[in-house]
């Protein structure tokens, strides 16, 4: 694999894997219905972005940093939601 | 920060972001009440983490391999009951 395919399977992965949560959050605010959702696979995910989010800083990575504050927001929301109609 | 703490930060988000999905594939395994969770995510969460995977056998990564390798199966899972029961 070029240097330039690896970069382009990485930022893909990158801007993939943070618009992912849209649609569980939009559905999460429109339903309320979490009852299938862990709460716990939810709650790690959160700890998972916020470390990102203090590795982007650590590395100073915009991209990391904007990536991981969209994803806390998205996640987040998630958790709030489970942990209030369960 | 010390290069050091970013290094743990990092592993610790890579650990944690690939365990997290085991709470809830086995809930998913154990109830297959798969109603609040979003097609669409679940979908661009496996395409994100086979993209990783790819990245990570592109720059030569075990880690990232390995990581990825558990999250396609914990994913995949969850993409497969949510087209099996809706």
């Amino acid at each position: 694999m070029s240097p330039l395919f690896i970069e382009i399977i990485g930022m893909l992965a990158a801007v993939i894997g943070t618009i992912c949560w849209l649609p569980q959050t939009l559905k999460v605010i429109q339903t309320k219905d979490t009852k299938a959702l862990s709460f716990w696979t939810n709650l790690l995910l959160l700890i998972t972005v916020v470390l990102w989010f203090i590795y982007g800083i650590g590395v100073g990575s915009l991209p990391i940093i904007i990536a991981n504050t969209a994803a806390i927001i998205l996640v987040g929301t998630i958790v709030i939601y489970k942990i209030r109609f369960g």
